[in-house]
């Protein structure tokens, strides 16, 4: 296959398992470029994409930005705050005038569930999903099914734990379409409240202890946990979270075998993972980072090769 | 004629009929390029400009910033906010320090009228104003015009309505000065606190009543309302003005032929026009957005070809 | 010599004289570069730059983003005020994240004083201290001493004294090494509580008395005064402090010679210098801006030949 079955990115739901494999053969050519003295390829001189963040989002904001910038895109950005989206103009409002300005592509996050998908409905350009509400977060996946494959080899057949706020996350519900539709074995870990009810029909199972999950486990990717998502009568602070579902090395010596931990940042060091463990070399969080513009620079080089 | 017969763009009282039409013939050819694969010029590879926008304004600036991109111009972006405006430092004194950076060109939009006037006047650079408080903001008024040529031939002998804030709005002030150089009728519509004492010294005529607005105009160039200058005692909320003073689809239907309707942007959908009319093909709101960044690399890049 | 004796600009302190005659003579060529029609080279294209400003600085941040560009490198800029240290994420991991996207290089201004050494020490990019609270703001000092060799020929001898807030200038202090360095002699003039003690250890003399300062000094560098670091008990506003620390024409013409007048702005006007001196041909404020890109582009092409 040498193209997307899909003109946008909004979900890794929508994908078929060989988008997914096109998506990281071209991601794996393009981290070669980034590695070279000069990481520009001309490849996008044609295009036109605006970045609209609706939710602040350093890292992928920059992500995304990098990634256009190496496939030498012209590139607009703006965030919320600083638009006319605050004088109650409407979103499809908002995107139809950047479109007018001749815009072949929009990059959007957005805290609404469902706002990407809405948006590639209403108007008439390729749409990448950065992050819906509580929904999709499919770049984020893909980079992490792809570091997965960079150190293990393959996906299928691998066991992978997410830890943390499972309810509230757009990366554990992307990571879960990804990493079942490759054939991985999936469990989640976390508080009682933050585990979404009926997470078992995504054909996932619950394990509630952290040890186990983490003895049954090849990689553990690892959530940010919010201080205001907790319940207080079982966390009164990060610190009664972190002595139930914080990784430590005392934690990972007792396992017996390498595993590998994942985590989308920012960390919070000494809640969801020691700032040694953060730091060791069981960690490939900065990795993910890397991967995460060689995976954008693919998903936009493939979505705008179906422009033409 | 083959340049402008200004330096600067201060406000489209200052031009000429025959710098109009070089704006607008140098923009036709501008729209064709951006409607092409590879959607830039290497025209003004040596020169930088500068946006400085003391009030925020996502479209505004994103459209100029496309220009600037398009025809190759180095751009730098501030806004206010981030800026040492705030430590108090004097307009004259913060733009100074811009053009010591080697700086050919400033595009500003203030919140005072005759800002742009006053920085023109008193340093070397070539200004353009971006909207000056209530007095012109020049490129809308081109972008309007441009857009009326587009869809009616030509701009002389047509009757254009504007409708809405004419007393707080540089884009009634600048449309007017615009439409009465290249010949067409115009009148101002909108409730009586808002339309300016001595209005019809600049040519046009008050016509309080829509309907009879409507059944009299070729084009209805429409304003942004805002609740807050709304006079309460007659406009309790935007319902009440959008009763006496909204386009609605019943409305066009009364009128039996088929009037233009414009709108500068962000729509209140349900105050001036109602979803449908925005949508309906009667509106070319799309279109000014689309023309607004031609007009505004022809405006950039007639005053550059001065700087030579 | 035709390197740098370091591999990043952290401070003035950690410089050698001969870094400083090789940074001038780089600077006086981009000088040349940047008053050319095209005021761009190729030099850096294989860059990539990250600017990380955690404090607001729209001149410092225009002026390292210019530079930037006309050296071709890639930019990416983001502000704290936008960013994941907002979520409590640490400076380290930040920047760890920022270097993972293949960044080279990055300037910072960060409001604690040792952070661009602490950053050196423990990431793998080339650093550029853009200021660090207190402490250093290197670029600032070598474009100061850029300007007086331009005016006066050169450095070694001259007489300079810094006028104001010493005690809380980052400015002052980067002066004081790279004026010493270079073999002038320096005075410090401002209000008792602003002088830190033990200042003469770094071969300075304090001079309270202003109009005694002036008839000695061939350039007075003239700082920002902030209203709330002065002692409300000698100085109930900045008028009591204008009377004794700001410079007037009067003040100017008693002296019977020319001296050079430096700012490093935001200007008080009326407060540390009236507009009158400001504006005059004393004061060479602006050709510091214009000094400050070429300086910058020197700065980073030389570091980043260090990268090869």
């Amino acid at each position: 296959m040498s193209e997307l079955s899909v003109n946008h990115l909004l979900g890794i739901k929508y994908l078929k398992k060989q988008d997914l494999d096109l998506i990281f053969d071209t991601a794996a050519h393009f981290k070669e470029v980034i590695n070279r003295p000069i990481k520009k390829v001309p490849s996008l001189r044609d295009v036109t994409i605006a970045n609209i963040f609706f939710e602040n989002s350093t890292r992928t904001k920059l992500s995304f930005e990098l990634a256009q910038k190496r496939l030498s895109a012209d590139v607009i950005s703006f965030s919320a705050a600083q638009s006319s989206v605050k004088k109650g103009e409407t979103l499809i409002d908002t995107v139809n005038n950047i479109l007018s300005m001749k815009v072949d592509m929009v990059v959007m996050r957005h805290s609404h569930a469902g706002a990407a998908h809405f948006l590639a409905k209403n108007v008439n350009a390729t749409i990448i999903n950065a992050g819906d509400g509580a929904h999709e977060h499919p770049t984020q996946a893909l980079l992490d099914s792809f570091t997965i494959k960079e150190k293990l080899g393959e996906v299928a057949g691998k066991k992978i734990v997410i830890v943390g706020d499972i309810l509230h996350s757009r990366v554990a519900l992307s990571n879960i379409f990804a990493l079942k539709m490759q054939g991985a074995e999936v469990k989640v870990c976390g508080p009682k409240t933050l585990i979404p009810k009926h997470i078992e029909s995504l054909g996932v199972t619950v394990e509630p202890n952290l040890a186990k999950a983490l003895h049954w486990c090849d990689v553990a990717n690892v959530l940010r946990v919010q201080n205001e998502r907790l319940d207080v009568n079982y966390f009164p602070s990060t610190r009664e979270y972190a002595q139930q579902y914080g990784i430590t090395s005392e934690l990972l010596e007792t396992l017996n075998k390498e595993i590998v931990i994942m985590h989308p940042g920012p960390i919070n060091r000494g809640v969801e993972l020691t700032s040694e463990v953060a730091d060791s070399s069981h960690s490939v969080i900065l990795e993910q980072v890397e991967n995460g513009v060689a995976v954008r620079m693919a998903v936009i080089y493939l979505l705008a090769s179906k422009l033409k």
